[in-house]
């Protein structure tokens, strides 16, 4: 068989000018931006590039796990030179992302000049706490990474979950943004927590506070709101929103920030796919497990184990020998 | 500590070729191209390229929110040039992919020689409509940052909003794809939207019609259908469904394409995680509420709030003292 | 209006050096690695690049569906020299990177030196027979493809379903993975489904066997486990799980790795959005539906249509007239 010749030489050429246009569409979209301030940020530089808060995660993953992501040829004789060589990068580009968020603040939420000099220290100090709380971090996601192993029998070695476990990859992200949170850097947290949102599907808020030994299986869907707590050894799957129940509102009807909104997660619970817990009040106590698509609003006891009851199925049962039969075939001694 | 040295110089040159395997190989998968024309794209050039429609969005996307992304030191002066480089330059790539499109579908549907001088002229007349729409965009996008950051508790302000929330990456790109949507563009629209789809988990028909002041939250796992009409001031949760109760077909059986076939969502409606609404015939009339997890598919009435039943749980308690034992202990009074 | 002009000169230079604290930071982060040999890969070098694995994807899928993905200009003149270009790339990548994952498997799991010549030879044979496979590979796709197009009313051609339906673009390197699974490389599978999960929200482990025309629509959230079983022509929505129902344990409480504990789904089954299959010994037979959000841990038998009972809604009016009441309407005669 022969392919078809479909293929047509172009008789008008492929250009394209606004021509005489231009002027009057730039002066329109000029006055759109002269007109709201709310999408635009114009003579005010201080915002962190979406690219370098990429490039500052990446590193950090390199450091993080020495051989995975990056370079690959690491061994003990030149290790310490890739390392000296990559941690002031990341110490750069974090210095720099953090000072612009501090500006950013003065000038927009606090409305005053940017003390360029104050935010200079300030962005010092974050980042060389940063930098020294690199080893804890390890020693955190050491024990992530085995939490993953344990947790799921597919995975079969250390290796495996650090190149392709997107649980991995999402509290790897989260306990970066974390760190950063609790230093009250504006706006860079929840962009980095966004770039592991956008990679895994895991939307875990920078503020959650998760303990030791976590591990999330498959990720997609996952929700973990701002005022969350987590104990330690706490398994997610899929699908899981720990969220807020309703938001409370002042006398002007206007949302409170800041109360605690998103629930607590005691030590050894396990919640499966899809089950959605809410409310600041509720808690999942000590080694509770709560089953698959469960929707909890009140606190779950010690070592309880929640899931849904089996639900009353319908059952139908088409018949094809008379397709035009649509009836009902009752399967009431069927169970399931 | 003294790091183990298991790093094993090549014997073997890590050199592969195919050599005399080479003909043979190109011959059969040439041959396979040839023998189905569903999975081929061979002698017909006319379709958009990947690359250039994320070129194409990335550029619109720094057009809409000038400063955030792409080129940040944006000031009153330099504005109008950065707008004059950047309008001609999605204008081009827009012409372009647009015109692509239109050759295509003359060729691949309509089964005739392409018109490329009526592909170029209408191409034309598109670019310059969505051109001439951008004004009118950027306020509904506005509004959208507007409804995110009147929605969220955690959200900090409008550029937050921007930077980091999925929700306003997905309406934005939607707002897009649906113009060129309505202007009878076929393909690419819908990359467009899976492109959006594949940074945010939402996934949004380019054909749904969504009015102003739309916020998703967290939005992983939301899909909106191709005939779902939305109102003003829509709220909706991470892992929502507006979707098709089941497909018309013809009488020979084939689904029938372009009826309605999608939810109806009227003003001021909030949609809760992971619910489900399904059907062309269902209205989710002004004010309602739709709580999480709940399953829809016929319409609810004005300003009613739709919740499911506590679910019935079972719980059980661990007996931790004789791990041999696996009773369930009854939590009769225990109500969640 | 005009623009304010906030933007400020910096007065300090933005430079940031670590200076002399820089030796003893390097010196905490290399003795972290020494420490902890479950998070570092130093002294082993054969592991898969990420970046060489995705490059290798890229290209395998722009040679299963020629024309689409990268260079698009294909013509019956041009497209065998195409192919004789690719071919080789994507041979060499493939055998380097399954050399890499032989040798490390020798080394860290088998603990034993790397037996080079072996991994090349093993390497050589797994390369040669994806290659010979690409042709099975193309008629599976082309299969999948139809099924999308004939299951989604929303799909203009087969087109389309290409370039931008990411259940076809999940199955497609699932199908690639699943290769490399059933030839026993390790590690590299994984790698390579998780880039598909990163890119669509679909989690398919490639142990899973799944037949011709499988069609999954909008994916986000569909998780398939690695002993899964699927048939022909199955047709899975966004958000459904076939999981495990619990992990067997041996006597020391450790998980067993490799046992059938992922549901079996037979021929011309449909799995509506958000339901959830659970065990290994769970059957969907021949021709079943399940319907949105069932919850199923038993087997359902041919032909039948399991959906959840509607479930009991709760429905509250809310009044506006008086809105510091905040009593419930019953809505008693309300049928949903």
């Amino acid at each position: 068989m022969i392919l078809s010749t479909q293929s047509k030489a172009c008789e008008v050429a492929d250009k394209f000018t606004l021509g005489d246009k231009l002027p009057d569409l730039v002066k329109a979209v000029v006055e759109s931006y002269e007109n709201d301030n709310r999408t635009r940020h114009i003579d005010c530089e201080f915002l962190p590039a979406p690219k370098e808060v990429s490039h500052l995660i990446r590193l950090s993953l390199e450091l993080f796990f020495p051989g995975f992501l990056g370079r690959q040829d690491l061994t003990t004789f030149n290790v310490s030179f890739h390392v000296g060589e990559l941690l002031p990068m990341i110490a750069r580009l974090l210095h720099r992302q953090v000072k612009k968020c501090l500006c950013y603040q003065q000038i927009q939420v606090e409305g005053r000049e940017p003390d360029d000099k104050g935010c200079h220290l300030r962005a010092e100090q974050v980042t060389y706490s940063f930098l020294e709380r690199i080893v804890d971090l390890r020693e955190m996601l050491a024990a992530d990474v085995q939490a993953a192993y344990d947790g799921d029998p597919a995975a079969i070695n250390y290796d495996e979950v650090i190149l392709a476990y997107p649980g991995l990859l999402a509290i790897a992200v989260h306990r970066m943004a974390h760190e950063l949170y609790r230093a009250d850097v504006p706006v860079l947290p929840r962009m980095i927590s966004e770039w592991a949102h956008r990679k895994t599907g895991v939307d875990i808020h920078p503020g959650a506070k998760i303990g030791q030994s976590f591990f999330i299986d498959h990720g997609t869907g996952v929700v973990i709101g701002e005022t969350t707590e987590i104990g330690n050894n706490v398994k997610v799957y899929q699908g899981v929103t720990l969220g807020a129940l309703s938001f409370p509102k002042d006398e002007r009807g206007r949302v409170i920030r800041g109360t605690k909104r998103h629930p607590t997660v005691e030590d050894d619970v396990t919640i499966y796919a899809n089950a959605i817990i809410l409310g600041g009040e509720t808690v999942l106590k000590k080694g509770c497990v709560i089953g698959g698509s469960v929707f909890v609003t009140a606190s779950v006891p010690e070592n309880a184990t929640v899931t849904i009851t089996p639900p009353a199925l319908r059952m139908q049962k088409r018949c094809f020998t008379e397709p035009s039969s649509d009836d009902d075939v009752p399967m009431g001694d069927f169970q399931i």
